[in-house]
């Protein structure tokens, strides 16, 4: 049972006006007919790497910093921690209400990555490379400036700002079996899945995640497994480290999405990724490559009955400073 | 003064009717606030990447290829010399009218390449790396088996097929000011001109081009002022190695497209190329560096009068078995 922070569809119709009010565009569902042939659907590829600030994360961020100023007009300005795309992304937001923003990063942060995030803007404070550490400064600075803190993913208008992507795939295309979809937190899922299952409680919506989550054990127990404290997975996907979901999310996913979970390991993330970049010219992040890896590559594991899917491409920002995954040593 | 072969309006209308029988797509007409910023005008990038085999050589090649079969329902096959994007074209537009086809390829292809050519069914031949070879080579099968030759630029249904680019651009983007076109051999950017300027006299249609090419010199003076026998270009962008132009095609181009020439520096075309990998999220060939380059880095050379311009980026099949240009020791 979802907690009475969740959203309601009605919150994600707002929210999808409050995006488009920001002038957040209609992201691309592009097709491909050798993805079609090689998996014997038809997929739906639900292109958020051409979202603003290249994912996903600009639709929470968005909705979440002007619902926060039309509540209290007097906010002051906005704080998160994040080195990734929820950085950029709040980065992003608060330069449209042109407001101050604060981003935590942990010491050791790529350069791209902060650069992509004071482009928008934001002023960047180091800490150091602990999850206490990134919590406390996001506190003590909260405190200090009186700055709301907009986290990731375990948020009512960040969820519901994700779920705007399903508003647009609905509209984009009809009949839709099944909805695959990356989750590190859950906030995107949870958002799509409130929406997708509200406007037909038919779709099927599934995780798809690094080997180790034990999202499949939690979601069949509707139980949080996971040992504390939190862990970090062992996977080269940095946005998707987190082994834990959000408070707010996963009851969200307990009740609204399958218990069949996809587990991808790192070698089939990279291999999609690399089929992304060569057959569908597209440039996409490692975390799309769970959702895209689980299509190509473990179709076999999807009930036939399931014809139409939609798949989640949920961001581009891919450090291309450094080589490519599939021509790093390790890989 | 275009010569008799030289394609009209009308084979071009002809053609994006064939084109769309074969299910070739309308490639999306792509924007960004980034481009749009840095460059003070509105660009609108067609996205030839998506275009079926990777680039624009699809559509005149099947234009040929239907038109051929439509004039002589007995026609045998076809065949063509090159490594490149219209080998892997007429291969694909072969298989559509179930014929077979031949490629011609210089010892030494790269794995890749030749992959993608047989991909579509093809056979492939093997002869010297010279142009007297492949020319023979091509010329001897055309004429043991009975097959067409369709050569990769100059023939009036391959032009009449690149042009359908500008019957779907213009019904994108209204008023249009300029066109960028990447030219090797003139086939992309004639067909474009032929249709662009008979709809919009006032559409200035600009050639980017490698440094080298001599282009803007022979256009100025309307003479094939290139040396013989044909050169090839100092330029990573294989695609665009040849110095000169088509015997079909730079008639039509001295006729309708701008006398200034973008020439355009491996440096700034990679550079361009990064941009479109990192900024808007699209995988593209280095030829496409060289329209998207001219935009993003030598824009001041445009009229400050042209407020929308249409970008061809003319295909996405860079190899990505090896690091990416900017990693490349060389670069």
């Amino acid at each position: 049972m979802a907690t009475k922070e969740a959203p309601t569809a009605a919150c994600i119709r707002v929210a999808e006006n409050q995006v488009r009010s920001a002038s957040l565009p209609i992201t691309p569902v592009m097709t491909s007919s050798i993805l079609n042939a090689s998996t014997g659907r038809n997929i739906y590829l639900k292109c958020e790497n051409f979202q603003r600030t290249g994912s996903f994360k600009s639709r929470g961020a968005v909705n979440a910093v002007l619902t926060a100023v039309k509540n209290d007009p007097g906010v002051k300005g906005f704080v998160t921690h994040s080195s990734g795309n929820h950085g950029q992304a709040l980065s992003y937001a608060a330069s449209i209400v042109k407001l101050p923003c604060v981003v935590v990063v942990p010491r050791g942060t790529p350069k791209n990555k902060t650069d992509a995030i004071e482009h928008y803007g934001a002023e960047l404070i180091v800490c150091d490379p602990t999850p206490t550490s990134r919590t406390e400064t996001c506190l003590k600075i909260s405190e200090q400036r009186n700055f709301l803190i907009i986290p990731p993913y375990d948020h009512p208008d960040v969820i519901a700002g994700q779920g705007t992507i399903a508003v647009e795939l609905l509209n984009q295309v009809a009949d839709l079996d099944a909805i695959l979809v990356p989750v590190s937190g859950g906030g995107l899922i949870s958002g799509i899945a409130t929406y997708a299952k509200h406007i037909n409680p038919n779709i099927r919506v599934f995780a798809c995640v690094p080997e180790g989550k034990m999202l499949q054990e939690c979601l069949s127990e509707e139980k949080r497994l996971w040992p504390e404290p939190p862990k970090f997975l062992q996977t080269q996907c940095e946005a998707c480290r987190l082994q834990q979901c959000g408070n707010i999310t996963f009851p969200i996913m307990c009740s609204l999405i399958e218990k069949q979970v996809f587990n991808i390991s790192d070698k089939t993330m990279i291999k999609a990724t690399r089929f992304a970049f060569e057959r569908l010219k597209l440039v996409v992040e490692l975390a799309a490559g769970l959702s895209l890896g689980a299509v190509l590559y473990h179709c076999d594991q999807l009930d036939a009955s399931i014809r139409n899917v939609g798949v989640i491409l949920c961001g581009g920002n891919i450090d291309l400073s450094v080589p490519l995954p599939w021509h790093q040593d390790d890989n």
